[in-house]
């Protein structure tokens, strides 16, 4: 995978609000990136889609073994970094269609405001326990993000944003993206939370020139 | 889950010879323990009956999406870590049961040369490309991990090799444990050789008290 022609575009951070992981990354992203004079575009995916439909998995929370794993380790996550949620460690049972397709418009039509109602959905989502998918839940996270009320309602109220969206998991399935948090920077993929300190090493160094301490392999 | 009362227990390291990912935490899961006095005790696990069977998954490379990223993800860690393989990354037609079996009877019969023998194993597999699946292309394997030809042909009859295997894979189960490398230490579990790092800092410190350098959620 080639790099030098890309070395000044966007980190793409790829995330669906239902993800815990996601969330994580959310929180973390934007810093890490800025730290290499880099800018990230956040990119909506649905695991709905990806890893249900097209991996052919079980939500990962109700996968055998696994499922009790992801909470501990979600858990741990939560304690190492001092973090609190008020939603529970379960498969979700929200739609989220209406929040993914409305970032999707705001990502076209007004980009500034696209990310500051991410962050207002994950926080609303994760921290105020609030089902982010109707019209009346959507429009105080649109407020927050300071999204003006008539272009929250022409959002609403226009098929694009559904064609956005259905774009945007298909260019992020064609990139062979699939799950919550993947990051992509100049065509170099990562998958997973847990990824963000090799991202971080990747951005400081030359790819592959940067060994953890503890290498007794070479 | 306590653990004051384990605190001098082996940590626990199950992998499937068939695993890369188990392949790659084999060479580095001893050094990174002994650093902090602890000792390490390997166990068997077999993916196609956690992955395949309990968890009702594919096996990872004919994932879509999935297996293709695992696959650069591996290439990425070799190079990393300065390894090749002369096998290709690909979902394996080997039977592990034998080698498996050996090592689960090696363990209770002969304990001191077990963990040789998984080291050699892995080692004929991923760098010889030898299928580890015969009587024939195991005794040199054995011979490597110093066994005596006696005691390997003891352990190719005897019966209990299959039951000590069934068990270790049963247990293993009944603790959670899905994947390979998957790590518990003091009922702590770590699945994958990404945590490696994770383990080195709970390790070194109590738990949770350690925190990566870019952590702006707190």
């Amino acid at each position: 995978m080639s790099t030098s022609q890309h070395i000044t575009a966007p980190l793409e951070f790829y995330f669906d609000f239902l993800s815990p992981f996601g969330y994580f990354a959310s929180l973390r992203i934007d810093a890490l990136a800025a730290r290499h004079g880099r800018v990230v575009a956040w990119k909506p995916i649905l695991l709905g889609i990806t890893v249900l439909k097209v991996m052919g998995m079980k939500p990962i929370f109700d996968t055998p073994l696994k499922g009790a794993y992801i909470r501990h380790e979600a858990e741990r996550y939560l304690r190492l970094h001092g973090l609190k949620l008020k939603r529970a460690l379960v498969t979700p049972t929200m739609n989220p269609l209406p929040a993914a397709r409305l970032f999707a418009w705001l990502s076209e039509h007004l980009p500034h405001h696209a990310k500051p109602f991410a962050r207002a959905a994950y926080d609303a989502y994760w921290q105020g326990n609030i089902d982010i998918c109707t019209p009346e839940t959507l429009a105080p996270v649109a407020r927050t993000a300071g999204i003006p009320d008539a272009e929250f309602a022409r959002a609403l109220k226009d098929p694009e944003a559904a064609a956005l969206l259905r774009n945007a998991v298909d260019g992020a399935i064609a990139k062979g993206v699939f799950g919550s948090p993947f990051f992509i920077v100049d065509d170099e993929p990562f998958f997973g939370v847990d990824k963000l300190e090799h991202l971080d090493a990747w951005l400081a160094k030359a790819p592959y020139a940067v060994a953890p301490h503890d290498v007794t392999a070479v």
